[in-house]
C-alpha cells in the first residue's frame, strides 16, 4: 500500500523543522506528498531535503534550468509521481508550454539515439577522449 | 563487432548530402562516429539527422539548454558514447565546468528521489492533477 | 487491458499443480495476481515458479536477505506491482519499518552514485581489476 | 575484475553436461564466455540454460523472431556483452543487414515514444482497456 | 495533470492533416490519445508520426515483426501506455495469444541474462569482435 | 574524456578533509577513482560522501546487507564502475562467492519477473493495498 503520509499537525518537532524549511525556501504554505511519505524516516527526510536544497540552489545554472534537468531525467525514467511534481515545479519557475514541448522532444530524441549508439556499438571518437 | 564506419570519401551521394548538412549546420569540418555508423542505413541516417536538427534548433529553449538536457538524459541512461559526445557538444556551446558539475549533481539527485517516490509508493497530490 | 486472471477453480490440472506448490511452499492459502496472470501460459508459469522457488530458497543468503534484494531491484526498476508484492513478502519474512527505510535509502543512493560515476566517466581502478 | 571463466577441460561433470547440451542444441563446437562465467555457479548455469533452451525453441514464434526480440531488448537495455552476442546469434539465424537496421530503427523509435507518452502523462484509451 | 487532448473537431488544419494521414495509413476511423496529446506541439506531432510511418512500413521486416519489437521494448521499459497501445496494435496485425506469451517470455529472459552478464562482468568473446 | 582525477597531494584542504574521513571511516589508506573524480566539485564530493557515510552506517541493516543491496542495484543498472567497486567492497565486508552467486541470481530473476508483471499488465491485489 502507499506509505501513510505524515501531516504537519502529527509530525515530530524534528520533522516539522524540515517541513518549515521546505515551505520557507519554496515560499509556499503546503508540503507535497513526497515529503510527507519520507517523514516516516526522519533521517532520510532531512538528508534528502538538505541535499535537494543545496543542489537546486542558484549557482552556475539558474533554478529553472536545474528544474528542467530534473524533469527531463524524471521523464526519461518514467517516474509518474516525479513527472507530475516536477512539471508543476518547473511551471512555477517559469517553464512555458513551448519550453515544455521542446524539453520533451529533446528527451525523446536522446532516448532514441542512445539506443542507436548502443545497437551499432559505436566506438568513442579519438577527439572525445582527449 | 562495432559497426564498420563509412567515411566521407567512400559515401554515396545520398550519405554525403547528410554529412555535408551536418558539417554546415555545426560549422565543423568533421563527422563523428555516430553518423558514420548510421550511414550504413541511409534512411535512418537522414531521418535521425533531420529530427535532431529540428529538435535542437533554437526555439523556446536555447541550444545550450537543449544540449544540457540531452546530456542529462544520456548520463541518466549511462550511455558511454552519448556521454562522451554530448559532453563535448555542450562544452562547445558554452557549458563551463561548474555548469557541468551542477548538471551531474541534479541528474544524481533526480535518480535518487525517483526511486524514493517509487519505493514509498507516493500518490500524486490532488494539486498536481488539476 | 490487464490480462484476465485464471482462478484456481477454473484452472487446468497442470496449472493447479503449480498453484498448489506455491501455496504449500509459502504456507499460505491464496495465490496473488501475478501467478494467476502467468497461468495463461502454463509453460512460463511452471518455469518461472520453479526458478523462483530455487533462487529464493535458503542458501548462502537467508530468505529475508534475498527478498530484500528482490525488493531493492523492483524499486530501482520502478515496477509498481513488484514493489507492492515484494514489500508485502519482505514484511512477512521479517522486514521491519526501519529495515525498509534503510533499504530505500540505499537504493536511492546507489541510483544517484551510479549516474555520477557514469557522468564523470570514472575509470575502473587497477585494484578492482585484479 | 571480470569473473574467471571455466573452460571445458577444467569443468566438473555437471558443468560439462550443460556445455555439451549447449553445443549440441546450437550445433556448434564452442561455448561463449557468458556460459563459462555462469559455470562458477552450476545451479544458475543449469537453470538459465534450460530456461533459455525452452524459451528460445521454435513455437508460435520462429527462432529468428525470438532472437531479434532478444536483441531488441538487449539494445534497449544497452548491455554491451548481450548486444555483441545476440547480434551474432541473430545473424547466424538469418538476420540480414537490412533487417538489423530496421530492428534498430524500431528500438530507437520505441524508446523515444515511450518517453513522450510518459512526459505528456497520456491516459490509456478506453478502447485499450477492454 | 495529464496533457489536455486535442480532438479532431478542435484541431488546426495542420494537426488535422496528420490525424487524417494516421487514419488513412492505419485504415481506422479514430485517433488514440497519444497523438491527441502530441497535438499540443504540432511540430513534434508531425515529425513523430512521419518517423513512425517510415520506420513501421513494410521492409526487410514485416509490419507484425516490427510491431512485436516495439511491444517488446515497451514491456522492457515498463511503459504502461505503450504496452496497452502496442499490445492492441500487434493483435490487430495478427499476434495470437501464444505469440504474445512467447514474446513476453523472451523479454523476461533477456532482462534476466542482461543482468547476469553485467554482474559477472563477462568480457566480449574474440569471435564476437571480428 | 574521463574526468581528470585529483590526487591527495594536489587536493585542497577541503578535499583532503573528505579524503581523510573516507580513509578513516573505511580503515584503508587509499581513495578510489570515484572520489578523486568527484573532487573536481568539492561541494558534491562532501555532500555525497556524508550521505553515503550516513546511509551505509550500521543500523537496522548491517553493513554487509547494505553493501549487497548497493551492489544489486548497480548490477541491475548495469553500471560498470559501480559493479567493480561494490563487488570489491562487499567482498571486503564478508560476501563469499556463494553469496555473490545467489545475489546475482536474485537480481536476474527480479528483472525477469518485473517485465512479466508489466507485460501482462497485472493489477495490484487488494491484499497488497491495505
Amino acid at each position: 500500500m502507499p506509505t501513510a503520509l505524515i501531516e504537519y499537525k502529527d509530525a515530530s518537532p524534528e520533522v516539522r523543522a524540515v517541513f518549515d524549511d521546505i515551505m520557507a525556501t519554496r515560499k509556499t504554505d503546503w508540503i507535497n506528498n513526497f515529503w510527507k511519505a519520507l517523514a516516516r524516516d526522519p533521517a532520510t527526510l532531512k538528508r534528502t531535503w538538505e541535499s535537494i536544497k543545496e543542489v537546486m540552489a542558484p549557482g552556475a545554472l539558474d533554478p529553472l534550468a536545474k528544474e528542467m534537468v530534473y524533469l527531463a531525467v524524471s521523464v526519461s525514467n518514467q517516474c509518474g509521481y516525479c513527472i507530475a511534481s516536477h512539471t508543476a515545479a518547473a511551471r512555477n519557475k517559469g517553464m512555458t508550454e513551448p519550453m515544455f514541448a521542446e524539453l520533451l522532444a529533446v528527451v525523446g530524441m536522446a532516448n532514441e539515439t542512445n539506443r542507436l549508439a548502443a545497437g551499432y556499438q559505436v566506438e568513442v571518437d579519438e577527439r572525445f577522449k582527449t
